[in-house]
């Protein structure tokens, strides 16, 4: 046992290295040589843990994920017992994008693995993955949200879905300091707005799922 | 003046071996080696064309992105004399997703740029001046279509310039195949049907910018 979490312990400070490097400069010409430099390892050790490049990427990803998750289950932990749809899906939302230099790190490992997953069948499957469980969680929201009236019914939870995950667009925008955090965020907020709009018609109409629109 | 046209030819020539080593083989080990074996030169000539990787990354994504910009004048050509706004936003969104070779091509080369511009001052500020100049041609159609009574006076252009542009995030969803190109193009004509909601109202509320919402 003790040497399974040694095992683990050591995977994790190599992506935490990992992370450093593409924090500090990027992916483009990110190599486990460099990554083994900051790790304070050999390369040799290195390729003890990871046989490659991919390999190590992917679990550095998984990781920036997980810790992903968990920043997003501490946010919605500080909204009380039972959250509003709109404050989850904002949280989620939030979390994905580069607002942060932790969120940044993990928005970029991501940029850098989509990359490398369009010319690489087991990354994109991979990533594939990832990014489908992450839809999956936003249409669940979306549906329970439609379910108790607080989304209008005309409104289609897949379609709504996809509208809420292509907000990440403004990655880019933001990352070139084309578009302001403060911008970016009123705008989400606007776009959620809308989307819960029918909470402000009466309950009757928000019940009976239809406002004549 | 024939050698300076030469000159720029043959910068084009290698900049479209490069599309085809990006969209053959991605970005992530490119190297200017690899792009003179695609486009049939020594690494010697091409560095009397190219003194840097990031030059000619630079170079790549201006050509790749005046032709993205001649697809879409050719679209707009297309729709008649006088389009609909909601048609040259389309038209523009559309050239911007990797629905079709060329866009993915354009898409791929911004995507390893953008990530090439974090850690690179001169990039990031050329790969910032260009999306500025494709945020504000957006801009500039929300504005006139607003004015036009063509969309609600309470939207803020602003805030729905950004949530187009936002809507390019569809991209790596549809390079991983989260999301199909139909399902993208319904999103998109979703929400491009909402900006223009005021236009399924009476004319006389359109002018009046308020219809009592």
């Amino acid at each position: 046992m003790p040497k399974q979490v040694d095992h683990q312990e050591r995977r994790e400070t190599i992506a935490r290295a990992l992370w450093r490097v593409v924090e500090q400069r990027g992916t483009t010409h990110l190599t486990l040589r460099e990554v083994a430099r900051e790790a304070g390892i050999s390369l040799g050790q290195l390729q003890h843990y990871f046989g490659s490049r991919a390999e190590l990427l992917g679990f550095a990803t998984d990781l920036a994920g997980e810790q992903s998750a968990l920043r997003v289950g501490r946010a919605l932990a500080g909204l009380g017992e039972r959250p509003h749809p709109r404050a989850v899906l904002r949280a989620m939302l939030v979390e994905l994008l580069p607002l942060h230099v932790d969120s940044r790190t993990t928005s970029r490992m991501s940029a850098a693995y989509v990359l490398e997953a369009l010319h690489d069948e087991e990354v994109r499957e991979r990533a594939r993955g990832a990014l489908s469980r992450g839809r999956a969680m936003v249409e669940q929201v979306v549906r329970q949200a439609s379910a108790d009236g607080l989304i209008a019914a005309d409104r289609d939870p897949v379609v709504e879905t996809d509208l809420l995950l292509a907000l990440t667009g403004f990655t880019t925008l933001l990352e070139l300091g084309v578009v302001e955090p403060a911008a970016a965020l009123t705008a989400v907020d606007r776009h959620l707005d809308r989307l819960f709009e029918v909470a402000g018609r009466s309950a009757g109409e928000a019940e009976g799922g239809s406002s004549g629109r």
